[in-house]
């Protein structure tokens, strides 16, 4: 069987612009990156802008995520390629970029699979138009600016000891997320802690996902919370005067980027905060874009729908130019029987048993997603194990629900492998008016915020605050920063803060363990259980099995 | 008076097809980045390679760099445009590509000045084509590969104390001189003390400037240090098998890029060590690939002919299909009253008696370059405070030893700055056969060439070795490494060791601290002085100035 990068690898790619023709744009529109990767030029990305029709907006979201795989960038890149070839409606797809940080660690790129793919896929895995690079260069540039200030006089009074920026890299490295810098002679700074994240889950990458414009991205990395002064005052970026120069190396990135799938579907792939530290959308520019350029937009939230799809719902669709009309549920028999069994050992046999206990979390997040008031529609991802009992089962266990439930084999088959569904799926977004119903209200109060997402979302019976927490959230009151939106950080393996209570737990305590602002993205990061911003590599990493020949023909990514 | 990025921002930029249509390639042979940069491919690079005829080259060297500037790349672009657009020879300029950590400390990027820059210069002073950024995520990507190798079993029993590889980022970070990583829980790695190098200081950027083609790159890697096991064996990044993954990060970084000048001249811009801690000469590939695409190649080593024209000679065209056939030794009347005064202070007036008296650097340099046997010229860059009478005593003290002078004001000017110059050039490297005399003999001992380098290069009288130099060197000699070349880091200011003796001083001990095996690269890095591989920022770093507009125009960049 062929890997997916040798699928991808074996695509003919169109160039660039042929691709960009499809939705209006022009050759001059696009700064190219190769032959089949591209920037919008702002003049381009302006003019869009400007256009009064906005298309329907599609949003992928999944249940909870296993080892088994439930394949919801494939789908969404399937679904995209079966409207715009099969349907021939005006189609594109917005996705986030990949982390390279995690593509050396476990294997699997983030790009699709089988013949549902964007491509080049080596490219969008690793370096792609170097917004990740750009990222990372933003992010300790800004730390060294911040420590260099205290080293050179530090007029403010920035006590070292709370500064709250991290320094980021693009890399997993456990070994960074503790650290203790300035050591040495006298000339090498303070010494104080330290601590680096990877670059994904920096505010900045939520600041380049919310930016609408290089004047708001500016805007907003000046209103970033440094740290405290030793008189107890917030500092914010603005107030040291480094928000021209972190814009300036962000101003590239902030355009999206163009690629096309193996159908040759034009994608929009920009931005990339992880959803269970980060809100885990793709960069707001790059949806409403697409909503300007075509007729239909597919885009995904990361992880399930009590996360990315949550984060969605209640957070990201506020900052584009239109709510989803419509939402995709993804799920696959295998995933459902492992969140009934908790092994991958016995997913090869039928078990229809595992498939109605492991369905209940399926039920929990197509449910969620209905009650935000959104049409729902459920898509099966085929897998060749898969017996017909399993799938008639699964679908009819959808349908006694009133949802609609279909089989599509995208993977496999690309487009043909799922035209009905995505038929199903136009007729759904043009139902009509959709109101978004949000969990909380704007002006609710940080707890109660955290508190109805625990119980409507996740099925929590209760919140408990750690100390910690409790003055987190008394400080965020006293700066009057206690009302904006939550980001709540929690594993995406489980409804609860537990990544090993699978299926749909009920009556479990979720425990929120600190909360902090993030200033310039303009929301509250709350954590709950174990939830770490730096992954480690495992004992066998993918790095062994990566390898570039001769002519640069990269091998080894899955 | 306008600033560089104003006259570069000014300047139309030809389409690169047409820019690299001069020297017989099509956009075929291209991968662009935007309009106005691009990459060659690999059968263009291949092909290019492959034809028989070689170009002259030329090695623009200079005096001891000071606060007054010299104006080398401004010098190697000007000529380049001299030599191209108004003698019409077919010509190429090879460049280093800049570092971006040192443009948001001191004011000054990498890519000359007034009318002679390489365009766009705010980009190439920034993410270029991210060849910066993917060495950073190689050596991070390397380094997180060891500390995860040795967390997770440590077969070979790596001392987590011996590791020489360092971490490094593209961002001046004194903070990060000397760290300790791997704290807090026992999940976080293994506590050890480690250290960030500035990206360009690092063996990986040496071999992306080394490799002749990605097999050579990838065994060159392979071949780095990693550092020694408990049981005092040297342990090879080959021996834990990260090589195929790193070479797959840097297979892109490998491709040359080229770029223009504000006159049009095809310009390769490629590869960025520095000149006093590593080799700092531009890709071994872009030098040879230009010398096959065009008659006159321009290139430039940096800092003064100690460092990068030392190590140019004796090590770098020992990798390049020829020899230099002419070297430019770049001087200013202000630069060289610097070197007698030691301020700035009286630079505007006339001094004569400090122009001699500084006369005495240049004189030093330029017989240096004599001695290797090539033909030298000494180009003096005018400014506008030299008085007729400087300009005359400075080219009658270098044309009394017999060396050819001419002023030039390519900055103000562009290339009808120095056309006649341009044509004394051109001569000077068709004077015939150049037989390169190096320094030291390929079999000499390692003190035997550190102390002909200190001798006939820097004029001291004596080399003193640290205890750990000393342990350095038997390890080098157990190892049987110790007859690699060596890469002297040495400061700028200075022949010496000590950055405040200007001029030409004699007599002076060479203080040598340690000595470090680059075993990818090929050479020892020989430590004297205090030396610095991470930058600091100053108390007004240059950031404070840089700033972006709402379309993305970057100002600030000097």
């Amino acid at each position: 069987m062929k890997t997916d990068i040798q699928i991808a690898q074996e695509a003919v790619a169109l160039p660039i612009s042929t691709i960009a023709s499809q939705v209006g744009l022009s050759a001059t529109d696009l700064e190219p990156y190769g032959v089949d990767k591209a920037k919008l030029n702002w003049p381009a990305i302006k003019k869009a802008m400007a256009s009064p029709d906005l298309g329907k907006l599609i949003l992928v979201t999944s249940i909870s995520p296993t080892p088994a795989g439930e394949g919801k960038s494939t789908m969404t890149i399937g679904l995209g390629d079966a409207i715009n070839q099969r349907l021939h409606l005006k189609t594109m797809i917005a996705l986030r970029e990949p982390s390279m940080g995690p593509v050396f660690g476990l294997k699997g790129g983030a790009t699709g699979g089988g013949q549902a793919q964007v491509i080049p896929m080596e490219d969008i895995n690793l370096h792609f138009t170097g917004d990740m690079h750009a990222l990372t260069a933003a992010i300790d540039t800004l730390a060294a600016l911040v420590d260099n200030y205290i080293y050179q006089g530090n007029e403010v009074g920035l006590d070292p000891d709370r500064i709250l920026l991290k320094r980021g890299i693009d890399v997993n490295d456990r070994s960074l997320r503790q650290v203790t810098i300035g050591q040495g002679s006298k000339f090498n700074g303070i010494e104080h802690k330290s601590s680096f994240a990877i670059t994904v889950a920096n505010e900045l990458m939520a600041i380049l996902c919310l930016a609408t414009d290089i004047a708001d991205l500016k805007q907003r990395i000046g209103l970033m919370l440094v740290g405290y002064s030793r008189a107890e005052q917030p500092v914010y970026v603005k107030d040291l005067g480094f928000e021209g120069a972190i814009a300036a190396l962000l101003a590239n990135a902030l355009k999206p980027n163009l690629v096309q799938t193996i159908e040759h579907t034009p994608a929009l792939v920009h931005g990339g905060p992880f959803a269970n530290i980060a809100h885990g959308a793709n960069s707001v520019i790059a949806t409403n874009l697409a909503l300007h350029l075509s007729d239909y937009v597919l885009t995904e939230a990361g992880f399930g729908s009590d996360l990315g799809g949550q984060k969605f719902m209640d957070f990201v669709s506020n900052h584009l130019e239109k709510k989803p009309d419509a939402s995709v549920v993804v799920a696959t028999v295998r995933a459902l029987k492992y969140q009934a069994e908790g092994t991958t050992d016995r997913l090869n046999e039928e078990n229809l048993p595992a498939l109605r206990e492991g369905f209940k979390n399926l039920e929990r997040h197509m449910l969620n997603m209905k009650n935000y008031g959104v049409p729902v529609i459920v898509l099966i991802n085929h897998f060749a194990t898969d017996t017909q009992a399993e799938l008639e089962l699964l679908q009819n266990l959808v349908r006694d629900q009133g949802i609609d439930a279909r089989v599509v084999d995208y993977h496999e088959q690309g487009s043909s492998g799922g035209v009905e569904a995505a038929k199903a799926v136009v007729n759904l977004a043009n139902t009509g008016h959709v109101e978004l119903q949000s969990t909380y209200q704007a002006d609710d109060a940080v707890k109660s915020k955290i508190a109805k997402v625990a119980k409507k979302i996740y099925h929590a019976s209760q919140v408990e605050y750690s100390e910690q927490a409790e003055q987190d959230i008394d400080e965020l009151v006293k700066m009057g920063k206690d009302k904006l939106p939550v980001i709540i950080a929690k594993t995406q393996y489980s409804f609860t803060d537990n990544q090993k209570l699978l299926g749909a737990p009920t009556d479990f305590t979720l425990h929120v363990k600190g909360a902090s602002l993030k200033n310039g993205a303009g929301f509250i990061v709350v954590t709950t259980g174990h939830v770490l911003d730096m992954p480690g590599l495992p004992k066998q990493p993918a790095a062994l099995d990566i390898d570039v020949d001769n002519d640069g023909k990269i091998s080894g990514l899955f």
